[in-house]
């Protein structure tokens, strides 16, 4: 999935495995190749125009004008194809411009967190790629390698401005930091979806704000130091 | 589907229209009659044994002892069906006997809840009913009203218990306390699924009292007043 094959044709990149099979067990993101970057595009298109239940593999690949079996090889199926593809989504959220306070800063992130899920392709398809993995183990250590994994950098930036701006004090213990960074990482994320999928209310801006305070305070974040 | 029909044969409760259309247009928890309690009693065992996808209302009929038309006088069709049946297990969640601390009773609901998401009849169907309410707007009505709405109660019952401890001020405005209200149910209920489905981690009584200390902390709840 995430080794290069004939139709990107470019040097494997550092630490990609030589071995078909390693390649073949491996879990993650493909490689940002051209071809790769096509084919989950096609991906996501094919999803707002199908949804879910009905996208195919064919589909995908006549989209994308390569034959299905290239898709074969680089994707086990259907749903590591999809979680590649909203992965790619994910990777464009980034903390706003500095807000200046951690509150603005989470306001910011979970604005453009609900937008996204406001996105057909990620409507249609991100629940369904969870409830798929309910079952299957493999699915489930992708989800989270591709998309629980690599967000948590937003948690971590967000910690690090607001400790430089001194509403937080500085970690002591690593292993402690690291397991506020998963709580806060699970409750600004599954709040957010519980509240647009399950409670099915509208995130809007003053929402946005009475979350990040509660999450701020909840921290224990003191006011910005402005000298 | 709330309305009783000739297989349980008792009065129309309170409330129950008597125009079969409006009816077929409520949604909302059937009646709690025993052939109801039955039916929903045998869905649920035909989630553990068959798994959401392969779940039909034939099975779920041969189980109860009914014709399948019984079914169908109830409830439009599966997703219904099983958002009640699943309903009836939150209506068992309940705040713990009191901890004497907000945190506590955060935590002794977090727990039960995490146990309830690890039941397999709730693990299989749960989030496969929210994805089909991602295009079926009748349904997301019911998922709402049949266990959101319901189990906000456990929201309001401990702040009221820590407002009677002296942890939280009185409310001021009832609309701001109600938006409140409903923050607090999606951060609780919208972090523990993240926590368990999306990143795959299991809660734990140190990750549930975490998870209190941080919404305690961001209601700004203080001491319990001990005199």
């Amino acid at each position: 999935m995430s080794r290069s094959t004939s139709a990107a044709g470019t040097d494997p990149g550092p630490g990609t495995p030589q071995d078909p099979g390693a390649a073949a067990r491996r879990t993650g993101r493909p490689r940002s190749a051209a071809a790769d970057r096509a084919i989950l595009g096609a991906t996501r298109a094919a999803l707002v125009e199908l949804g879910w239940s009905r996208l195919t593999l064919g589909d995908v690949a006549a989209r994308a004008g390569v034959a299905k079996t290239t898709l074969y090889r680089r994707w086990p199926g259907k749903n590591e194809l999809v979680v590649d593809a909203l992965a790619e989504l994910f990777d464009e959220l980034e903390l706003p411009a500095d807000g200046g306070s951690l509150d603005a800063d989470i306001a910011g992130v979970v604005l453009q967190f609900a937008a996204l899920l406001e996105r057909p392709e990620v409507r249609t398809a991100l629940m369904a790629v969870v409830v798929e993995a309910t079952h299957d183990d493999e699915l489930r250590t992708r989800i989270r390698r591709a998309i629980v994994d690599r967000q948590k950098r937003l948690v971590l930036q967000g910690r690090a401005r607001a400790r430089r701006r001194g509403e937080l004090a500085p970690d002591e213990d690593p292993a402690e930091a690291a397991r506020q960074a998963d709580l806060i990482f699970d409750v600004v994320a599954g709040t957010v979806v519980h509240r647009t999928l399950v409670s099915c209310e509208d995130v809007d801006p003053a929402w946005a704000r009475s979350l990040a305070a509660l999450v701020a305070a909840g921290l224990g974040a003191g006011p910005a130091d402005r000298t």
